[in-house]
C-alpha cells in the first residue's frame, strides 16, 4: 500500500516548481512553534484543552487587536474581530451565513482559484471584474453595477486580493481604494478583502487595508497566520462589524464547537507575546524579498522579447504576461521537460481569459534555485517560440 | 475593559452547572498533549508547519483506519477516511456541498440542539422524528417518509445521534438500527450518524454504528477526538463512500487550506501512536461511569415521585422527566437559586415539544458534586412542585 502524504504539496524529482505558493520549509519556525506548544500547556494547563470561547481566546484576540490597531489606525474593538482557522475559513462561514445559493457575487479577476473554488462550492453567481497593474479597475466595476442594477440584480459581496495580490502581485491604487469603497456603501454590497499578504511588504509599507478607512459594515477583512508565520497552524482572523462577528460567533459551528482551532490558538498567543511572531514576519519578509529580486532579476536577463514580468512590492508572486499567441497551459508540458513548473494563468479567471499569463511563485525556492528555474522557463519560453507564429 | 474568556464555559459562583457538556478540567490530557507537541515537532519539523494533505495527515489517517477497522469489524479504505476540525466540521462541510437552502432534513428529535442550529444555519427545512428509549421511532419515521413521498418532498438527509445519544443518553436498538438503513437505502436519503460517544461506553460494548453495517453510500459517519480525549484539540473524523471524502478533500475550504487543523493533527498522531489516546478513553470512561452512578443513585434517592432518570449505558448525559405540568425552564430560575443549572429538554426538541424534560450533564462534575447538584435539583423540584397542581 502506498504511504498516505502528510503535506500537500508533494514534489516531482527534477521539477522546480514556481506553481505552488507555499512557503519555504527551511523558513518554517520549528522552534518557535516548539517553545510555545510548551508554554501553551504550562500556562493554560487545562483550559487549552476544553472547548475555547466561541469568537477565539482573549489573550490571541487582544493582542491582535491592539497590533491592528496600532498598525492600521483604525480603532478595532474586541468585539470586532474574530479568530478564524485561517482565510478561506473565515471566508468559507461568512458565505454559509451571508449568501444562498444563486447569489451574485463580484470577483476581481485574475483573483486567488481557490477562494473561486470556495464561491462556487457554496453556488454563488460569479461576475468577473477586471483588474490592471493597479488593481481592480473601478470605471469597469461601475459600468458592471449599472447593467446589473437594469436587470435588477443586486450583488452581494465583491471578493478581492487588493494588497500584494494572488495571483498578479499587484496592489489596488490609492484613490481606486477610495472609490470601491464608496461604490461597496452606495450599492450595499460587501467587500471581501482577502488581505493575507499584508505583513509581507518589501519596499516601504503595504498600502492602507480597505477596512481601515471604511465604514464598519462595508468591509469583512480576512487576515491570516498562514504567510506571515506558518500555514499549518490554520489560523487567522477576520475583522467586520461587531454584529458580523457575533452572528459568525453564536452560530452552529463555533457554537458547537466552540473557538475554531483552541489549542493552536493559545500556542499562537504565546509565539505572539513572546515576540516571535513579530521575528518571524522580520525573517519572511527578508528572504521573500530576496527571492523575488533574484528571479525578477534573472527573468529581464532570460525571458524572450515580448515576454514582461511584474516586480510586486511584497506577497509571493511574479505575474508573467507571453507574448499574446502562446497559451501558458500547452507550454507547461515542456516548461517541465526543462526541469520547471508553473500555474497558468487562465485558472485564475472567472472568464477563461488569460491564456498568456503565468503565475511564478517565489515563496518556496531559494534564491539560487530561483534564478536556476528562470534560465529553464527562459529556454523552454524560447524553444516554443520557435514553433508558434505571431498573431501579427 | 472586562477581560475576554479563554474557555466557552465560564462558571457562575455557587452554581453547580449540569448544562455544560464539557468534560471536568482535572480528566484533560495536559501531560499528552505536551509530549506529544515536542515530539511532533521533533519529528516531523517543517512538515507539521507547513500545508497539510487535504484529507488530514497520513499518519492520523492509518491509525484511525487501522483502529476503526479493527474495532468495528467493517474494511475501511484509507480514501473513505477525511480528518475534520471535529463533528460540527465536518457537518458543516458536508452540508455546504451536498445541500441547499430549503432541502429537507429529518432530524430525530430530542436531538443536539447545537447541531440543529447549524442545520439552521444552511437554512434547510427541518422535519422532526419522535424518538422513545430505543432511539429513533422508525415505525414514525416510516409515517413520515409516505407523507412526505406524497407531497413530493424528497428527504436529502437524517441526522441522528444513534449511539448514547445527546441529549436522552439512550441508543438506537438493534432492529431499529437494521431498519432505518433499509428506509435510507430504500428512500436514497443519507444518514448523517453523529457518533461522537462511542467511545464513552460504560456497560460492555458500544452497540455497532449504522456505518458499520451499511452500503458505502447510505451513511456518512463523524466521529469527534472532543469527547474521547480533549475538545481543544478540534478534530474528528468522517467516515463514509470515497466519492464523498474525495469531494470534501477536493472542495475550496480543504484544497485552499489544506488539511483542517494540520499541526494538531500530527500531534494527534503522535498521541495516538504513543498509546495516550488508548489510555485517555480508558480513564475518561472509568470516571464518566464513576459520575453516572454517583448522579444516577443519588437522583433516585431525591427525585420526587413522577419524576423519572434515565440510566445511559455510556455517554455524557442523564436524561430526566418531570411531571407532565411541570415546565423545565420555569423551573430553571429556582434551581439556580438552589445552587444548580441544567439544560431545559425543550431546546432539543425542533418542535417545541419536551417541556417537561431536563438534560443532566454528568462530564463535568466530580461525582460528589453530582451528589450535591442531585440533592439541590431535587429540593428544588420538591419546592416548585408545592405551587404546580398535578394535571391530573
Amino acid at each position: 500500500m502506498p504511504t498516505l502524504p502528510i503535506t500537500q504539496f508533494v514534489s516531482q524529482p527534477g521539477i522546480l516548481d514556481m506553481g505552488c505558493g507555499h512557503p519555504a520549509p527551511a523558513l518554517m519556525p520549528v522552534d518557535a512553534i516548539k517553545n510555545a506548544s510548551a508554554a501553551c500547556v504550562r500556562r493554560y494547563g487545562s483550559d487549552a484543552l476544553t472547548y475555547g470561547a466561541s469568537a477565539g481566546p482573549g489573550p490571541l484576540i487582544e493582542f491582535l487587536r491592539q497590533r491592528i490597531e496600532k498598525q492600521e489606525k483604525r480603532v478595532l474593538k474586541s468585539n470586532e474581530i474574530l479568530i478564524t482557522g485561517g482565510s478561506s475559513s473565515g471566508l468559507d462561514q461568512w458565505l454559509t451565513l451571508y449568501t444562498r445559493a444563486g447569489d451574485t457575487i463580484l470577483v476581481e479577476s485574475p483573483t486567488y482559484h481557490l477562494a473561486v473554488k470556495l464561491l462556487q462550492d457554496h453556488r454563488l453567481n460569479l461576475i468577473p471584474v477586471p483588474s490592471d497593474t493597479e488593481g481592480l479597475d473601478v470605471l469597469a466595476l461601475e459600468a458592471i453595477l449599472t447593467k446589473l442594477g437594469k436587470s435588477g440584480l443586486q450583488p452581494r459581496a465583491l471578493y478581492t486580493v487588493p494588497t500584494f495580490g494572488n495571483p498578479t502581485g499587484f496592489s489596488l491604487g490609492a484613490s481606486r481604494r477610495e472609490r470601491l469603497v464608496q461604490l461597496a456603501v452606495e450599492n450595499e454590497f460587501v467587500i471581501l478583502e482577502d488581505d493575507v499578504y499584508r505583513e509581507l511588504a518589501f519596499d516601504g509599507m503595504a498600502p492602507p487595508s480597505l477596512w481601515s478607512f471604511s465604514p464598519s459594515d462595508a468591509v469583512v477583512r480576512l487576515g491570516s497566520f498562514s504567510k506571515s508565520f506558518a500555514p499549518g497552524v490554520r489560523l487567522g482572523w477576520l475583522t467586520a462589524h461587531s454584529k458580523v462577528i457575533n452572528r459568525m460567533a453564536t452560530g452552529g459551528l463555533l457554537d458547537s464547537g466552540g473557538g475554531i482551532n483552541h489549542f493552536m490558538a493559545l500556542v499562537m498567543a504565546e509565539v505572539c507575546e513572546s515576540g516571535e511572531y513579530d521575528m518571524q514576519i522580520g525573517r519572511l519578509r527578508a528572504s521573500y524579498q530576496e527571492r523575488r529580486d533574484a528571479l525578477h532579476k534573472e527573468l529581464v536577463q532570460v525571458l524572450p522579447d515580448r515576454c514582461q514580468a511584474s516586480k510586486p512590492n511584497g506577497g509571493f508572486f511574479i505575474w508573467l504576461e507571453l507574448p499574446e499567441e502562446m497559451a501558458a497551459s500547452e507550454l507547461l508540458g515542456n516548461a517541465k521537460k526543462h526541469g520547471v513548473s508553473y500555474l497558468p494563468g487562465d485558472i485564475f479567471h472567472v472568464d477563461g481569459r488569460g491564456a498568456n499569463t503565468v503565475r511564478l511563485s517565489f515563496s518556496m525556492l531559494s534564491a539560487e534555485q530561483l534564478e536556476e528555474a528562470a534560465r529553464r522557463l527562459g529556454r523552454s519560453i524560447q524553444e516554443a517560440g520557435q514553433f508558434v507564429a505571431p498573431s501579427n
